[in-house]
């Protein structure tokens, strides 16, 4: 084999664990899945391109796949969500294939979840016409590129956990989202917290503990 | 004056005004203070050095300096602790600093807090012999130099939200905490979100916000 | 002599020749000033430490000092200000020698200026209620550290040039302003543009030279 | 929707929102596009590639492609030009790309443009010869790869307001275009300001606001 | 001729010259294996695409190929191993292409080789199961990308030389790897020593020295 | 116009302007040396590929083109060699493209070169074998990529002026030529120079004019 | 307490905790010493300054104190050495304090080890008159700072394991050692592994338990 | 002893062995110089402070220190010059103390030095004023820091090889002079070689052996 599937880790972090699909074969993410079928519980597998969904589908029926977001989702326990909910907040269009990895991400996980997209900071009205739906969720999610001000700017007003993914929008001394990731790590408002660039998946995850807590 | 004090700040986002004496003069960081003793809501100054501590006791009698965390905390409000606590897990010795800051910062926020200390993944069975107390924490702070590691082995045993402190502990090649930094923005385990170099404040200030959800 | 003053300078640039002590040593600082003097020219002298300012002093009764600031001024023109004003945004405590550098570099070359301060975007309703005298500027000079956020923010509410000054405010993945340096060139406000780190003093001559079209 | 445009710029900065399309599909362009052709507002959409522009014009007869330039315009309202003129000077024939950008951008704003092309400092003559062309501008902006220098040589030269572009023509230890960015925001002439690397349409926008102020 | 072949090596330290195909044309690499065939020994060329290989496959009937792993071995001389092992432990299935190219060379080095795969910190448990055969290696080969976190605690738990190798799996802060490199160089465990990114062949190499002492 | 030809670089600095084709239309490629042609001087176009060679053979015949070293040169004028030559000093078959642009450059720039390639520093009896004709050059160039250690060992073992050019050979830590580029800047050899990565043509361009001293 | 001392280390990996005394205070170094005096073991305290050895020295007679490796070392149990030797080289008299670092440690931890100092390629006789001293060690540790060539020199003349250890040495390009550092990770030659910048007790660490195999 | 002397290096390289003070103790300094006293041959020893200039001029009388340069020489050799000279060209008064180190070296090496100073690209007519004497030199070196512009001017000036020094003169954005190092490297003028950022020693040997070609 080519894997050592974390069995345990349902258990463990009361999660199972999450396929990373860049870097592994087509045929190596078919036979994973196929492996983590026979336990019923549901799956995700991240950064799957088209070839990886049908591979995928022959085996699955019920896989869905959301193409922006380059995520397969497989539901096979009940549909069942929080009260609470998460607000996914971003910045521009260029960022929707984020915020759609941590949209499914959100919902697999047994998650409400709001979007509220395309409300940058330079044009600042649109955020603060949105602010109610953001500041009644029970935990943040923003995503921005290119200097990532959203992330601060929404600190800034709300007294919930803020969750900032930087993305790889932008060029130049964007340096491959360098520039929003910095910004975020650097920010001003105090109750922000930062995963990788383009991490849609992890903020999510980590956006679904909290809401579960 | 040289301040614009965001007295809505309680209101908007739950908590007052945090001051960050570094590169502030002795006389603003008393000042500033000095105005916020008005308003009878806790006090945190943090970075602040000895001299400056000294300037604020002049004014008021009941500021308390962590020297080893460099924080000024002064209690206005009432001591009450939250039922759930936050864990706060180090590395080495050398990181203390940054726990202290964070953990005054818990306390004075109100959290009932638990330090475990100098547990780092050399030696991988100290940590493994403290994870009941881990694993019972509502939120967990990790704080790491050299290669911040400890991050993802607590965020691959626990089932809470880990919020990651890197370091600047270490000499070449951490590059000032660099090396710390981003092993924990790549973290394998998923539920891990990262503050910025040496942010121990801004860590428990987050995992306040999540401890009081 | 270890210089070649720069004479056509007033014709060519309209501008004559500013002093960047930094690497000089005050006999050097003060040798130039003793031949600028002879010129009836105004004087700059930037990034002059206190020693520097006592040794022009004592070539130069009107020498004026800019402790916060750095800079030296020596006024031999007539007072004589522009109509239209350049506004200075700042966005914490800590940001204010760079300010102060920007302030008396406007002032020496003939500019009304306002100084807007603290008004960062962790409580951007401080900066909402100063819009009016920052829309009301010909020029606007925004000065920010940690994520530099400021300059987006206020680039997206003005039709007016933003010229933004990053600072070397912060801490850990700051990186002496990297951050916030890196954040305003990506700024996803469009008429915003940069100068060096910490460079309060080009941003004001920037700015002074668009007040006076 | 996938978008949240911005209806009010115009009225808050004085121009609608531009069209960054980078990282957007063919589609959301051309959604966007048709929305805001509702509007009777000059329109204009960067880093287009030709898929881009033939769906545009599927929709609007007039739209119009700079295909160096990579830019979309189309003019819905009346053409009419500043007395004052932008000079974009450039310093080889590499960077004709961002030169075309800026100047599409400078026109459709309405602004006169003199382009002054492939007079990089290697041969300073050439620079020198067309010196009378570039000090009459109003605004002037310099376009340079490689190490940049010719924003330092032009910025001492003029009395006016200097915008410097940096571009990633290059190789080797120009980093994709950080050895002109760098060197630019180090610039010793004093009236010089940077927007990002290949960024001429900022540079244009920027240059626009001061020309018309 | 376009190569110095360095005969004297395997006489100077023990080996022949090993081909680095990257950069070399197909052309190059037939020529150099050619007259590498005409000294019975055995031979080694890394980075080798397939091509390549059809290629070399041609003039020697008994080339192998590693796809994943993209290497050629070539065995001339008769098949012996080592006593004592060397232990492979990667991280994740997408490690696999370096962890090929490692087993490889160490088995036509001669070394009796050992594998241990997908073992990642994030389930700690899946490594700590296969300690024993870790622990009886004479030294120990660790690949990991991300976080590059289980070198530190394989070095830990074992009194072996650890020789780790960073791998590029990942993205966005992972920068090609430099996360994972920075965190092995850092190691708070002290037996660990680190080879370049993705170089699977050097850490074998290394490694096989080492056994055979 | 796309190009202000220089065309008193001759008489300026000795040598006609040479054209960088990377980022230049083909159609630009040709129309400036069909410019060119009609100086009855020598011309040299680097980084060409395949396609502008062909659009160049069209006009002139007698275009000659190094497909490995990527370099277009015609000779119009006689070919005349010095009595000293330039050595080029290579490490490994992968930098042969560097060398052979280096070379190309040297010949038509009338000097005499001898090539000593493939003598890297990991077999250094190579190197110390090939020592006679190397210290007869009149200057030298080194061509090395990976960790670049050449350049010092020459350094250390000649009297003439050596200039390196790190290549970008390697991959992983080697950062596109940044190892290599920053050994040979901080060579312990005190007669080294260095030029940007992978430009043999400056390297020879250089070494042509200390050749002709 | 402010340390959990990991106790079971010594059977574990063979060998007690070492103290890293970098960041720690004078006193919590003594009294971490103070209880592992209990264990009657050899104790090893490196980045140790004057202050910390005058407190040790207080508790413990026989502590012994490296200035220029800034390092103690208390040796409670026999002297008895390996019959093998590690082979300490270095390039150059400022390296020195790495290599008495390194040396101090292979000494406490048993083993037989030669110094050959000064030694760097810019004058290669001198590595070639000491090569028979080298290539008889079992394993060998190569200090260099610089652009560390001597890793790569040295590494193509032995059938050994060597063990580099990039050192601070140098200025401007140096960047705190990241030269060298990167020089040796991209050595051309194959049996060389690489630790952290100036880490002399980590390249001694581990060349003794080679040594020992 | 603590160093090697490399005694063959004059007959090898021309020039005897050169102390690089940094990083040494005056004690080594010292001593090193003694030996080499008995050679009878000049002594360079740059980056050296005052305190190890009042020893060496205990054991030797005639010791010279240049204290803006920081370097001590030594002349035991009878003075006799070059008839060509070489030129040092720098940017501004910052940049004197690398001027002087190079002007010392390339004197005790025996060169004529012509010194133009403070003509950097700001005012481009100082410049062009001493253009005469740059040209007629047989070698120039050009000294800048900020954005080292005034090493590609003079580049596209010149027949003559140019030997760029960056400095680390600046601040912010030039990052201990990497902006200006970046900047040269990238040179558009071809006739330009870099040393590492204030090594003006190195320019100056390196000069020295051109000249006396
Ligand atoms: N140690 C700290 N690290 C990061 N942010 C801090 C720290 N201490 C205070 N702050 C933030 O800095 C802001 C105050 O900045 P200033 O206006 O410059 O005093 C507060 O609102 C806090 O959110
Ligand atoms: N000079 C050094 N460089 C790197 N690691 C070291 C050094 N000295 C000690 N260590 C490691 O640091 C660990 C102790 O860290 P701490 O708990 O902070 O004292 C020890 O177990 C050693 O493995
Ligand atoms: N998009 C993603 N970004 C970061 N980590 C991920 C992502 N998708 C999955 N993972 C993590 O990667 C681990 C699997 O790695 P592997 O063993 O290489 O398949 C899972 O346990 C997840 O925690
Ligand atoms: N391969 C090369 N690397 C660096 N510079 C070059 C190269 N080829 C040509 N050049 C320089 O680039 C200049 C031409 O730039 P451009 O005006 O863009 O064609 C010439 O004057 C040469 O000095
Ligand atoms: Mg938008
Ligand atoms: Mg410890
Ligand atoms: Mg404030
Ligand atoms: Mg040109
Ligand atoms: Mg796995
Ligand atoms: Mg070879
Ligand atoms: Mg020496
Ligand atoms: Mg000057």
């Amino acid at each position: 084999g080519f894997a050592t599937i974390d069995n345990h880790r349902q258990l463990r972090v009361g999660y199972p664990e999450v396929i990373y699909c860049e870097g592994k074969t087509t045929e190596q993410v078919k036979r994973i899945i196929e492996f983590m079928l026979t336990k019923e519980k549901n799956i995700i597998a991240t950064r799957a391109n088209e070839e990886m969904y049908k591979a995928v589908k022959e085996i699955c029926e019920i896989a869905h796949y959301n193409k922006l977001g380059r995520i397969i989702t497989i539901r096979k326990e009940e549909e069942k969500y929080t009260k609470g909910y998460i607000a996914i907040v971003s910045a521009g269009t260029s960022d929707l294939p984020v915020v759609e990895e941590a949209y499914e991400t959100a919902k697999i996980l047994g998650n409400r979840v709001e979007k509220i997209i395309d409300v940058g900071v330079a044009g600042i009205h649109r955020l603060l016409a949105k602010l109610d739906i953001i500041r009644q969720a029970k935990v943040i999610i923003v995503v921005a590129g290119m200097e990532g001000a959203l992330a601060s700017v929404v600190g800034g007003l709300v007294d919930k956990p803020v969750i900032a993914v930087p993305t790889s929008v932008g060029y130049g001394a964007n340096f491959g989202g360098l520039s929003s990731l910095l910004s975020m790590l650097n920010s001003c408002a105090s109750g922000v917290s930062v995963v990788n660039i383009d991490n849609g998946f992890g903020a999510a995850y980590n956006a679904s503990i909290i809401n579960k807590l």
